[in-house]
């Protein structure tokens, strides 16, 4: 069964590190084609037959072009897999709450670039809140969550974050980051 | 969808911690009523009112009864609950390898009792190779793995490890410790 | 001998946080007087009678002022206590070389503030190459290197980090981060 | 400075870890002739070239003989360096209190041995509360305690651990397993 996983990475808050070096301000991803996936894995000892992992790039969500969603959406389409996860930055994962109208941001997003090509396949999508490096991190567990829901789920786009896994267009990014249903 | 869910604890690996004092030898459980899943949960940002948690009892799973093998079902039965996750100790979750033999052992195990009561649940069972106070720990990622399995698998009873999810019975725990598929 | 001991935070990599929320570039402090120097002095399970710590300010050593400084200094000399550790950033904590000229910088640091009290006293600067709240950080290390430097040193003012424990002046900060000795 | 010091590791809960396999209930040490220090060092970030470090025996302290004791008191008093850290298993690295009488207990102690020697070297020997690979880990803090004291302190042998650095005589081991002061 989960000979059939792919897991692609794609940077986000998931990914990002801490510099070292003179005049820091802002995060960083690290050198070379290398996500804090791979880490999870080995930590989860999880057998190496049992999945495939890529590292599509490495980016972050507020930066994420249109270009780069229709390349997540591509890989989906092309991989033999039927059961997928990707990795993503949380604020364009999927819709979010925006700060000043209190409303659904009109930002495009890539579930819905996913979901647009109706792939008769299973696509979670997870993140974090905290990067993989720091003690505090969410990055395992959701990994974990999105691992289970991708191996159980009917074929469809869902997220998982915050102990939540639901289809893509039922869940919302709120103002305080955190990930809820979302009655439209 | 997550409001279904009812976490149940019975120690195992999972929670055990490194006492500390004299002559320190063995491995003990926290005192009081407390499992690492509350900090596990709480590290997932997972919103309190979309799981109930519960502590049944703190065993190592070499020394679990029948008598505690049948709380843990009963428990499953009478939750009001469709969707369950067991954090157990790995030793007697499902059937495993006798190191002797090479065959399966005969050993008791608590997914067996569960599955015989064929409750119309989903009931998944998870433990970990590295107690969750250890940083390369396991736990959140099999507690996540877990949870995404319980909020999507239909009904039955499952192993979450290794990040493997599949039905009890097609799972064993191996002479080194991990867990793979098994062909009856 | 321990009673003797004062901890001094003024914020710096040692204690920036990952914040939450919606498009996030920065680093931040975490809100209200605390340092992460009271965790880690919690994990070291320090004696509360051993010490005495304040909070003096959270800033980012880029941003440090004159008079910032000069409130440092002003403690370490208004202090009863004879042993002084201070936690700072580390681009101003002591001289640096600069990257454009390969020299050392003219840029105004901490250490030079403090020595020109010509204090009587044992102080002791330490820093963060990674913020406390990652896993791979070295502020445990840092923080006991320098208690254990305040705690013999001769009066002197001290850089503590890399594994180093040096008079402020034989030291620099290099292009790539690290804490060496500099023979000027 | 720094050049002239040695790290000697012996075991105890600082290297101790949690072995994974079929009906584990005893923490075991590392394959290999290998200390967490190693690790602790890189994630100080201290230069390679600042010190040396040498495996001699993982043992756990209650079990260390005349012989053992003797092997490390040999090796500092063989060692060029003159500054000199010893990671040791807490129970005989100085004195305890008996539990059961509530007075100094009469066990051997590496302190002791060592201090017989009459070295004109700086010695100081530091434990763990909670192994290395734990996350609340004391281990990081207190090595560089002991370097910080090592690299500053006159000749002696000395006791560094919960946060405190003290000659070996003044400091026991209590019945809940901190050092503290002790007026003999």
């Amino acid at each position: 069964m989960a000979k059939d996983l792919l897991i692609l990475t794609t940077g986000g808050t998931f990914d990002k590190r801490y510099p070292e070096g003179q005049w820091v301000t802002e995060f960083t991803f690290p050198p070379g084609q290398e996500s804090a996936v791979t880490e999870i894995l080995r930590r989860a000892r999880m057998a190496p037959e049992a999945f495939a992992c890529e590292w599509l790039f490495a980016e972050d969500s507020t930066k994420i072009t249109d270009a780069q969603r229709d390349i997540i959406a591509n890989r989906c389409a092309s991989a033999t897999q039927r059961r997928i996860v990707v990795t993503h930055g949380t604020d364009t994962m999927t819709r979010r709450i925006d700060p000043e109208t209190g409303k659904v941001a009109a930002t495009p997003n890539t579930a819905a670039t996913i979901a647009a090509r109706k792939l008769d396949k299973t696509v979670v999508l997870t993140g974090a809140a905290q990067p993989a490096v720091l003690r505090d991190s969410d990055t395992d567990f959701n990994l974990g969550l999105a691992i289970g829901a991708a191996l159980m789920a009917p074929p469809g786009v869902y997220i998982a974050m915050n102990g939540l896994v639901a289809p893509w267009d039922a869940v919302v990014k709120t103002v305080v980051g955190s990930f809820r249903k979302f009655e439209a």
